[in-house]
């Protein structure tokens, strides 16, 4: 199984086996993602069809269609403030069960021990074993420790932060089932602070809350996962 | 935080603060929960009213209504096959924060081994923290280990199995949000046998899938009380 990014594509993207990238699209294969020409990536439409496409520089050539039963049609990118200890371990394990995409452990302002190289690798590891239990199509993608107000900057994509405390909307009540990608945050031990809270909503995330109890950092992305991939698969 | 087991009730069986109670609560509040004449329970409406209730014989005195707005306004059995080692605890922590009820640790074809009553000590204990840490209201009763067949005989609430494989509908799809108590099983690795499964299909168990990707035996139940608990409350 290979460790394949993937991107979802408007259906009026492909024309004669080639992918025009958006701008953004090309942001976020190059910059974040770090892929270089001559590299490979998963295009999908949302609409259960899969393509393995390799990357040029401004558009991407389609090698060949994918079959996948066991993805979602959603493309969920997890973003975690990382807990303390190995409890980050049980969160990739799960996720990746539940057909996240992409993970990225952020460091927030109450979490501000930035990880070891080695723990990248062990996540990378853990996430390709659960690919593999769970009958996956492809292994997510765990992406760098980054600081939680440097990835809210670039951001277009329909997203989520979930916030424990406040009269926020249920994320059940909210999740467009139709959507092709989403990103969703969920805070530290103790919750997100007043100062990030409102650095997201400036970034356009929607705070939205995972039920009456309070969860813990670990639980709330299970939790999350669960309901947008309930949401969105037939 | 008392650790008091909870029935739900029909409106119609409270009168006079006198709840006259079913055969079949007689049975589950003494032969199941293993009250006594004077021991104290909460009853429940569903509708989110809830009673201090004393148990005598066939009726129960109401006591005091209680003011809750952490607990879930269905009341949520969940039987899960013991699992290896000491990943149990993790499925009582995970599981009381989602606002369960009664867990009810069952051994199946594939899993034998009776734990220690030190374990069962140790289970309540971590109850008793996660709901003191979740904000719950009462802390979910954890039963003794039982023999999955031996609890199929004698339940008649709304009841499902989880399996992984087979065409089964989504829980999503077959959950009633009116609900006000329903028990819910997952198996343990390797998944129940097809006898488990038609046993439980006879005892009145509806099979149910948690999607496309196979769980392991400790994220199913999170994902079930998630589903479930979304559905359930407003």
């Amino acid at each position: 199984m290979s460790q394949l990014q993937r991107i979802a594509i408007a259906p009026s993207q492909l024309q004669n086996q080639q992918i025009s990238l958006t701008k953004e699209q090309q942001h976020y294969l190059g910059r974040v993602l770090r892929l270089r020409e001559g590299d490979r990536f998963i295009a999908m439409d949302g609409r259960g069809k899969w393509w393995l496409a390799q990357l040029a520089t401004e558009q991407a050539q389609v090698l060949e269609p994918l079959t996948v039963l066991t993805e979602l049609p959603v493309s969920i990118t997890l973003m975690v403030a990382l807990p303390k200890g190995n409890a980050f371990d049980e969160v990739v394990r799960c996720c990746t069960e539940l057909g996240v995409a992409c993970i990225a452990p952020v460091l927030s302002d109450r979490t501000l021990l930035k990880p070891s190289p080695q723990k990248l690798e062990r996540w990378r590891r853990i996430a390709t074993e659960a690919a593999e239990q769970s009958e996956r199509s492809f292994v997510p993608t765990i992406l760098e420790p980054v600081a939680f107000n440097a990835v809210t900057a670039n951001v277009t994509t329909q997203r989520y932060i979930c916030e424990a405390r406040g009269e926020y909307p249920h994320l059940k009540n909210v999740i467009n089932p139709a959507s092709t990608e989403m990103i969703i945050a969920t805070g530290p031990e103790g919750g997100w602070t007043e100062k990030e809270i409102e650095n997201a909503i400036a970034a356009g995330f929607q705070p939205v809350s995972l039920g009456r109890r309070i969860l813990r950092a670990v639980t709330a992305p299970v939790v999350a996962l669960t309901l947008i991939s309930a949401s969105c698969e037939v």
